[in-house]
């Protein structure tokens, strides 16, 4: 039950974080922080995390990376379900809290709120083919890294800094084609809240990542320096 | 003695770099440092501080950390009251030398000073409701990071890389509702400077950082793997 | 075996995530990621890749590495080619991958690519001289943070943040000069998209990466606390 | 011998790295990295350098840092001419090196070269008694993270990642007051080739960083919890 608060807590930061940064300060006139800032944020509300709660449930966040981490050898599938469950509920309550704290300035509207989308939604307009590449490709690299630097052979604690920089670099990369998500309880957060257009985009969201992630779980063991 | 010459100087530091950034290069045209510049700095402040002073003092630099870390266990009550003055008086200094700097410049003007405020003296507009809500939940979370990335089952050493780029996360996020405070010795300095609004709104930036960090101490230590 | 498929994905990544961010995001009106992003996205690819596969086949992702790490008493000279092919091979499918991404947006066009130049292809209108001096004075100082930083009396497991933030160092100074290289397999798998110039200059970007690795090598080995 | 090498070598890098990064990359139209960029730049070439050499040398790479130390009790008295003499020399190589790399440029013009200065020099304007103050304090500060770091009680290895960034935060600080200093020796290497207001300016940029080192390493001294 701890590992769950855990879970919960951690990807409520992951959508706060990332997603608030993205709605509250990128498109600031001037100072705004644009996609480098949003790229830096998505990664340290992962890197904090691996440090505050990864000696408590893992700190995976996202239900691609249970998936992955179970494909690889590393995870029960009985733990599956719950830690997607608690997931998906943090990050409703994150973008609960975004919504509360976004409301409060005059002239407020929703508008895209940080979701995932393609085509029309895309923000730089990319089409279904290229966000279905890119959600794959970037996830089972994202899986790779975690797989990789916390393998019992890397470098001990590192594990934090490289996870957490490979989020900020998949979204200095990606932000334009999907506004990157690499993470279905991530994307399901903002499409509640946008509904219409992002509900119905959203299965390229849960079905890319997982993909991209069990994928990588199964090249990973084969690579891995213990088999 | 030591313990609060370290916190006066390391407080002192958070003020000079965390605010002069956004006074000094914030806004310079052009090449200016924005926002994602003034997070890095704070984070900065408090990273470079961590890894020089912490084994003095252990770091707090602020009223709030130094409540959350008593609620969760992990502070005496009896250091509590100077601690909290030394870094009062910490922040003091550097808002002095950052003035005495500043008005180096000819043209100087006090301007907002970095000082911290809601609805009209919001950096984008966010009323009462949305600094509230966002100074509790930002502390509550530096809190988590803080007693996570300290307890013992955390990787050794890395806690100040955690705590540091926690608190440039929470600038990303947060500039633009309450210029951030989390912190009711950076708020204080800045508003004896500015005085009339910001002395006026400055009881919020004491009471929603200590609410969060106070409930973030009581969280985490139910949430401890040692109990 | 496993160590150049380890060496073919981390390539493939450093030329996805570093010359895709600089494709698909630094240009991006208003909110773009700039020289900054870029820079910071190369040297991620790295740092995540030395978690990740450092302790399968050390992470060389670049045959000036690979050709220093030898001159330099680190690397067999039996193992040169094969690293060396999986490198460009790896370049080249992450290349391939950033054209379908990239070619998925309405009215994409090819331009530049990313691809590294001189003269009239020098982003900022350098000559060949200042683009021959860049190539191998750069790699050479990459060569002296990957020896130093891996070299037994260093910390350990800092070698990932001191070679990929290195590396992200680097791109800040010379971008506008080079467009960066310092790795002859990321030119090469840009040059064969773009064709035409970008082929008829790659010699630099073989020639003046390979002698200044191969300086570095020399020269740190003489240093060296060992000897 | 080696270690004067390595400070050569190490502050060659420093001055190319930063003052490059100034020269080359800030001012960039659209894309350049701005006083973020070369903020970051500064830091890492301190970050990279204390990974590569300090086993050799100590990494030093700044007369103040030299006299700080050896006023902390931590370097002898005896090295501190040697060392000096080689960070100068570095320094002007770097700069050489650089110098090099611009011209390579049609329409070269040498401007300020990322000198420092003060008054009609500062780049937004400050006179002598900001520059004066800014350089004293942020050098004391510098030197107060660099022997707190490096102290036996800090966790092992972090103080490149602590020294590193803590540099890059006094640049994102003071950029706008005289162009970031704390070092005679980057200091005197760019003054050369600007001539004039450069050199005449340059005592300011040898006194005030010293001051400043020298005063933190009596007050780290007493601070200290050896003592």
């Amino acid at each position: 039950m701890k590992k769950l608060v855990a879970e919960f807590i951690g990807t409520l930061w992951l959508v706060l974080g990332g997603c608030g940064s993205a709605v509250l300060a990128a498109g600031y006139p001037e100072l705004g922080i644009g996609f480098v800032g949003v790229s830096i944020a998505f990664g340290l509300t992962v890197l904090t995390m691996v440090y505050a709660i990864g000696h408590i449930s893992g700190c995976h966040l996202n239900p691609a990376v249970s998936v992955g981490l179970w494909m690889g050898g590393r995870f029960e599938a009985k733990n599956l379900a719950p830690y997607i469950l608690a997931q998906v509920l943090g990050g409703i309550a994150g973008a609960g809290i975004l919504y509360l704290i976004a409301s409060g300035k005059s002239g407020f509207e929703l508008g895209g709120f940080a979701a995932n989308g393609y085509g029309a939604h895309s923000p730089d307009g990319y089409n279904m083919v290229s966000a279905l590449v890119t959600e794959v490709v970037m996830t089972f690299m994202f899986l790779i890294i975690i797989l990789g630097a916390t393998h019992p052979k890397a470098p001990r604690g590192f594990a934090g800094v490289a996870i957490g920089l490979g989020l900020t670099l998949i979204h200095l990369i990606s932000i334009p084609v999907t506004n990157t998500s690499v993470n279905p309880a991530r994307s399901t957060s903002q499409a509640l809240f946008v509904g219409d257009w992002a509900l119905s985009q959203l299965w390229l969201f849960w079905v890319a990542p997982v993909v991209g992630a069990a994928i990588a779980g199964l090249v990973y063991k084969s690579l891995s320096p213990e088999k």
